[in-house]
């Protein structure tokens, strides 16, 4: 597995994250940037959608932190090919970052890429990095504020997946203020329930996701 | 309670961190600030010390989110002076954002103000305020694997309290892999373990600080 150190570059990263996404929609890939807050389950969504659906379909994975590779270790022990960025102290991944990665991972055509991007609920909503779907993480103990709080995450996401939900027995968590809260800023992302403990809610994120990749591949097509 | 919309001043913000460093030390006031990913706990914790202390010490508080005033009201309920800072979307405050709060809230000499932070476990760690402490909360079910991951924030705490221990049952977290990740950055800081819901360790924490605030005290004296 391979580890890439990189820095931003500070421009130009709207032109750069349209010619990714010319990239990828010439070999028919879905790419989902998976944006949340650190520790709220970004790693064990992706492994959970992995575990369901790398059977029927070509997965690759690109992982982003500010150190470590911890998280592309994990993949990378469930067989599938993973290269993990290290932003030094970057607060986000941008579109030149994936440039670089993709050249060396080159994920199949028709295949689903995830980006997991460093843990931060604000900066990396304002980097585009040429992704087909921005996929957002609430969970369940960070409370049922943030969507109050963290404005451009929630309005610019594509999907909400609000995760942890087996510790909603042990926490205060006003899913009705939340619900609220996200549908005042986005009225289109789907919102799905999970928890990676249980595995509650996650055969329906894997559905939604197969048919997402089957759509965005007629599309691209045309 | 006065909100206040700020944009960031992207230079000198060392010399405005100092600048307001000699105003705080010449009312002799110990200044905190509180730093965490969303959701971690700090306007919780601030909320139990400030129970705890307010009747012995005078306190007042800086609330810093990118949009709305919810903490700042919960503050405000207490009847402790407060002032909202909203950054629109900037994903950290700096020293000149202080230092204009603190025109405006006036914080009696000897005392003590809390200043939370943007929740964000990334960018608020290279931006001094001024402040005598350096406050960093880990929460529980964010995971071991934090100090990890977000080296500067952790290597540049002073005091590092990791949050709902009442939590532990309900996830996987291998304290004794936290404890080595903190280490291996921070041998200094101490490190307490809390809960806001069960009360758990929240007198140390309060104990403490009344022994910072008080050596802060003769200290700036000199």
């Amino acid at each position: 597995m391979k580890i890439m150190v990189m820095e931003e570059i500070m421009s130009c990263n709207e032109e750069l994250a349209e010619a990714n996404r010319a990239d990828f929609a010439a070999g028919r890939i879905t790419v989902v940037n998976v944006m949340a807050s650190p520790g709220a389950g970004k790693t064990s969504l992706i492994m959970e959608l992995l575990g369901r659906l790398s059977g029927e379909l070509p997965f690759s994975v690109i992982e982003g932190d500010i150190a470590s590779a911890i998280d592309a270790e994990k993949i990378e022990a469930m067989g599938i090919p993973v290269i993990q960025i290290n932003t030094g102290g970057g607060c986000h991944l941008d579109a030149n970052m994936i440039k670089e990665a993709v050249t060396e991972l080159h994920p199949k055509d028709d295949s689903i890429l995830f980006i997991e991007n460093v843990g931060n609920l604000i900066c990396p909503s304002t980097f585009d990095l040429g992704e087909t779907i921005r996929l957002v993480i609430a969970s369940v103990p960070e409370g049922h504020d943030k969507p109050y709080k963290y404005i451009s995450m929630f309005e610019a996401a594509d999907v909400i997946i609000l995760s942890k939900t087996d510790l909603l027995p042990y926490v205060r968590f006003d899913k009705e203020n939340f619900v609220k809260g996200i549908r005042a800023l986005n009225q289109k992302a789907p919102l799905f329930e999970v928890s990676c403990t249980t595995g509650e809610g996650l055969e329906k994120v894997a559905e939604w996701l197969k048919e997402i990749a089957r759509v965005n591949k007629l599309k691209v097509r045309r």
